[in-house]
Formats: C-alpha cells, structure tokens, sequence
C-alpha cells in the first residue's frame, strides 16, 4: 500500500509518508482504513522509536525507581525529562557538562524535554506572565526565574535530548474562550521565537497546539504552527482534567491541519481508554506519569482494568498482577508479596508496580501497532474498551 | 594441604576440614597458616555460599529497593530475613502458604532466618521475660504476642529457610557481668529446647553464644552449646554498640571451643574493618544492614574510606562512586547524578548507593578468600585496614 522508493513516498490515498529535518526521520508504514490510526517509524540520533509510543517520564532526569536496564526490559524505548525540574535542580550546566541528559542519566536511548512552560504554570509560585516570558518564583527555594521561549529553546538545547518542545502558554482551566484565545494567540508567537533560537542540528523542535477543548482554536493554532514548520506537533493542554469528549474535541481541531508524514504527539495523556481514542485520531506519541505515580500508589493496570494492590482480597493471592504480563514483577511475585511490600512500606512494591504498569502500556501500544498494521484497529479498540471494564 | 577425601578428611595440622549434618555440608578448603581465617563452602538445599560471605538483610522479605535479579549481579549468594518482622507481617502463614519464604520473594539461592529474639528485646514494646520465653507487645499494632524457643523454631520452619537460628536472650548492653552471665545461662538452655523442637530435615538450626565482652563467658556458652550440637554456630549479640576491641574479646572467647569443621556466623556485623578483624579470627559469615542503611542514607564505601554523596565537592564529579568497581552503579553513573539523585529525593540514589556497598563488601569478601587461599591474609588485613582510611 506504501511506495518504500525515496522521501516522496505516498500512500495509496496520495498522502505522503516519509519526512526528514535535520535531527529526525519519521515514516508512516501503515495506516488503518476506518480511522486515522497510523503506524510509524521515528528515526532521532539515539535511535529508532515504534510508534503508537508511550513514553515513560524521567522528571529530575530518572524515572522514580526503575534503573535504564529495567525500563529496556519493560519495552521502553524513548523517556521524557522534565526541563523545569532539571533546570532548577542540578541545573542544566551541569549536566551539560557531564555530557549531556543522555550520559547524565545512562539512557543511550531517544529523550524528549519538554518546554518548562507547563510547570512554571502549574508549580512555581506567583508566575507573572507578560509577552517576553513569564517570571517566577522556584517552588524549591524561592528564587526569582525567568522563562522566556528563548531560554526554554536555549535551556533545552544545552540538556541535549532528541526532541525539545517550543514554549506554550497553557492557561489554568476552566477559563473563558476568550482568555483561551488570548493564549493561544501567544503561544504561536512564542512558537515563532523559539524556532528562531532554535540552532542545535542534532536535535528536532516540536511545536505545540493549544486552544483547550475548542476544534476552532485548535485548528487555527495548528494552521499557524504548520505556516511557521516544525518537524513535530503535539497537543498541549488536555492534561489537566478534561474528560475523554474534551480531549476527543481537542484532537480532532488540532489534528487535522497537521502533516500526515510528520509525528504528532499527545502531551500528558496515558490512560489505556484515552490512548486507544487518541491513536484512533492519529496520535502517534504519548507521554504521563499515569502508570508509575498509580504504580507507586499500588494501583496496577490490566487489560481488564484496575488491580489495587492494598487490598485484602490480595492477602493470599498467589496470583501475578496479570496473567500472561512477562514482566519482571509477574515472572516472579505472587499479588500476595506485591501487597505484602505496599503494607509494609517497602520500596521494591512501587518499583515493582511502576515496572508492569510500563510493561503494559507498552504492550498495548505494540498491540495498537500490530491491529493498526492488519487493518483492524477500530475492532481492536472496541474490544479493548470493552475488557477494561471487567475487572475494575 | 588438605586431604580432600572422604568425610574424615583432615588438613596438616589434623583438623577435620569437612561436615556434614542433615541439611549442610561444609568444607573447610584452605587455611591462613598466620592467623585463624579460613577459606569454606557451604552447601545448603538452595546452593552453595563460598566464605567468608557477606549476607544482605532483607528484613520484610525484601532487600530494600532491589530486585533479586540485582543481588545476584552484584554477588550476593545467601540473604538474611527476620523472623520477627515476617511472624507479625504478612505471618508465617502465608509465607507458608504462598510456598515459603524463597517462593515468596523470589529469592533461589540459600537464605537464613535469625530467632526473632534480638528484635523482641530491642524493638517491640514492654517485653516480659520468663523461663518459658517472652512475651510482648508488637511495635506496629500493640498485639500481645509471645515468642518461646519453641515457636520461634515452629515460625522459622514455616518459613522455610535453609538456616535457622535459635532463640538466644540478648540482654541490653551496658550490663553487669552477672546479668550477661544470667542471659547466657538461659540461652543455653534455650538452645537446648529448640533443637529438640527442631523437626525439618532440610533445614540446619545454629546456635547462638552470648557472653557479652566477657571471654570466659563465651567460651563456657560455646562449650555447651557444642556438646548439645548444633550443624554451625553463631556469635551473637556483638552488634549493640560495641566498639572493635569489645568484638574481639567476644571472639576470643567464643570461637575457639568452636569445631573447626563447621560454620561460623559473626551476627550484625558489617564494617569493612571488623569484617577484617572477625575472618583473622576464624569468622565464615556476616550480616548487617550497614550497607544498605548507609546507601540509603548517601553513604558510600570504597577500599579507600568512605564517599558521602550529598557533599557539595560532588556536585559536578564526573568519577563513579570508585573507580575500577564493576557494580551497576559504578558502571554507569557519576557521582554527580547520584549526588542530584538524594539531593532532589529521587528513590534510585538510595537503590544504586545500596548496590554499591554490597557489592563492594562482596568484592571485599572474595578479595579475602582469594588472599586466605595464597597464605597472605595477614598482610592483605594490614594493606586493606590502612587503605580505608585514606579518602575518609
Ligand atoms: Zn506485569
Ligand atoms: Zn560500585
């Protein structure tokens, strides 16, 4: 269906479907017929990455517990870093000094940072928002920070990761479509001056859709974002508490106005239910501290729903977390240990919980990729919804 | 040097360097001609440990923060688990149930289980002594609870270790010598309820000898608790704050009554330089929670001294924790990031500290038996003692 001959490949519906720009490649070697699911192929300087991907986050540059050897293990194969966080804390002098993120924290393989933006929003205290940038006070000790798109693109480049992402203004929701306008609006042109401070040709800049759950917002700004080119869009913003509709409407603004041959990514989504409807609109990327903050919490992912570890129904349970699951917490632990270690406040029960719950949405992802290549995605999503119900 | 056959096999100073009682074989396979240190094999029903060995604790059934899979690439062979903690959490029940304690924790190699008694005398409430044994309230929900020397074996064999530890009463330190000698007297007789209690033949059951610093004293419980036989033996009570000096008293005394041909356990201890010390003195195995407390708590040992990675000369150190150390740790991170790992509160600093140090008192371990093997232990004891404190 896919003409493999050279970068003008197309599809059998004349989409393109191979794109190149300095740092990355991206391919689409499949696409489902009944929806806009795709499958394909990120090529970044650390390596290839299978999408539909999930991406574990790395926030202070690890993820909580688990050692590079064991998120491999689990099938991860690209993480994303928190630039916020590493920027206040070691500070990205450091680390560029040791080498860069990928040495600093021995993971050889793909990196996504994200912009800071998200954060100085939503963590740092009294931001103070102007058209330069926004200044702030660190939630750590209080020092005055400026975060202006130039520094975000500038802080990035210095902690070296695959893909870095533009400088976003995502508004607290609720807020009037007005005030989502007025962000959106300066989102593009931050989007503007970070591709112009943008000159590290090892790695790619995303840039990142806003406009809340509004089509027409959404549209607008990924038009706009288009016009000025990026070799990646994501989808900012939908991960602060909207329902699965508001997402869906958000999408479907958002995608459509994007490059069929280009990677689209999804930020701050990860729940099974949401990451199935996402794929089916064309998202190839995912990242959320979903699967190891529920790990930490003893709450597990199945693909019939949730398994809460704490509970006393587990008390004798020699059963794995999940039947069938191959990874390193259901090879070898019965439900009874994992609920004995989450009572007793040991730490290998997060590691543990944290490990399957990468290892599934992994494997749901790989599953994803495998339907979408068979043409039989839109079945595939409903019988996985429907499952997700049984046991939660 | 050493007659290797048969079971009557003697070295050149006609000791018997082999045993074999139920559950254990041991074989004493070289010997230091300048001191007492010696080099075995223990064979339990779950594998072999060449000592001198170092046991970590895993208290709950769990090393803190690491994976079976961890122990092993680090060295570790036999781990120690406390019976206190498993009888009141989850219980021998379910351990005993879910297949026992190296099903539960998924831990194939040897494991021994101490008695319970030093953590009813040190950490539960209101403890009330009697002949019969103690009874006390347990320090997680106040349960009246008693432990006699028989239940501690009964709670020991549901376990299912391959070691097992009679109940010793340990008193606190400082004491009168007549109340170390009281304590000693009761823990002989102790001793001799729980052989006879003792029923499970693929389990060995060591004694315990108690005396304090007082040489005379250990060498009269060593004496006795050889005449009611034990298939090894352990110094106990030498972990309560004593200083190096005190140990080797302790030592003195009690090893020496000691048959040559069995295993001996030095209990609690675990610094590199009274691990030194206690294998000159004829010492075959170890445990402590000092590495993996220390990793915890950013404390690092090297062969030079120690390395404490929250200090601020770190802070952009590019050296892993010791150079030429071959753990998972070393082999990949700097002291930089492990320094930002505890700095930002990051649970894989605990987790990689904690694997260092064992793998370096494993390392420390097999350094001996190699020095003890070529006849120049006492000199490798003088080089490693001064080296230690050469960083700190
Ligand atoms: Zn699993
Ligand atoms: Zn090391």
């Amino acid at each position: 269906m896919i003409d493999r001959d050279g970068l003008n490949a197309t599809d059998s519906l004349g989409r393109p479907t191979r794109f190149e720009h300095g740092a990355i490649r991206f391919e689409v070697r499949a696409a489902d017929r009944g929806c806009s699911a795709r499958v394909g192929r990120l090529t970044t300087p650390h390596g290839v990455v299978e999408t539909p991907a999930f991406m574990p986050v790395g926030t202070q540059a690890t993820v909580k517990g688990l050692m590079p050897d064991q998120l491999r293990s689990v099938g991860s194969t690209m993480l994303l870093a928190n630039t916020y966080h590493l920027a206040l804390r070691p500070g990205e002098a450091i680390i560029e000094e040791l080498g860069g993120l990928h040495r600093f924290m021995a993971w050889d393989r793909p990196i996504l940072t994200d912009s800071g933006g998200f954060q100085v929003f939503s963590l740092a205290e009294k931001a103070k928002l102007s058209e330069s940038g926004v200044v702030f006070r660190s939630h750590l000790d209080g020092r005055r920070l400026e975060l202006t798109p130039e520094s975000a693109v500038r802080i990035q480049e210095r902690l070296g990761a695959d893909v870095a992402m533009c400088l976003d203004h995502c508004p607290a929701l609720p807020a009037s479509k007005e005030t989502i306008a007025e962000a959106t609006a300066r989102t593009i042109r931050w989007a503007r001056r970070c591709r112009e401070a943008h000159t590290r040709s090892d790695q790619a800049l995303f840039g990142i859709t806003q406009g809340g759950p509004h089509a027409d917002l959404r549209a607008e700004c990924a038009q706009a974002l288009v016009e000025i080119g990026f070799p990646g869009y994501a989808v900012g913003g939908v991960s602060v508490g909207e329902g699965p509709e508001e997402i869906r409407r958000a999408l479907e603004g958002a995608v459509h106005p994007l490059p069929w041959n280009q990677p689209r990514y999804l930020m701050g989504v990860g729940r099974p239910e949401d990451l199935l409807d996402a794929v089916a609109a064309g998202i190839d990327l995912f990242d959320c501290v979903w699967p190891t903050r529920n790990g930490r919490n003893a709450t597990c992912m199945t693909a019939r729903g949730q398994v809460r570890l704490r509970n006393a129904r587990h008390a004798r349970d020699p059963r794995p977390i999940e039947e069938g699951c191959d990874c390193p917490a259901c090879r070898a632990f019965s439900r009874a240990y994992l609920r004995h270690l989450f009572i007793a406040g040991e730490m290998l029960g997060p590691i543990l919980a944290s490990l399957h719950n990468l290892a599934f949405l992994h494997r749901l992802t790989r599953d994803m990729r495998r339907a979408i290549s068979e043409g039989r995605y839109v079945q595939f999503q409903r019988d996985r919804l429907a499952a997700l119900g049984s046991e939660s």
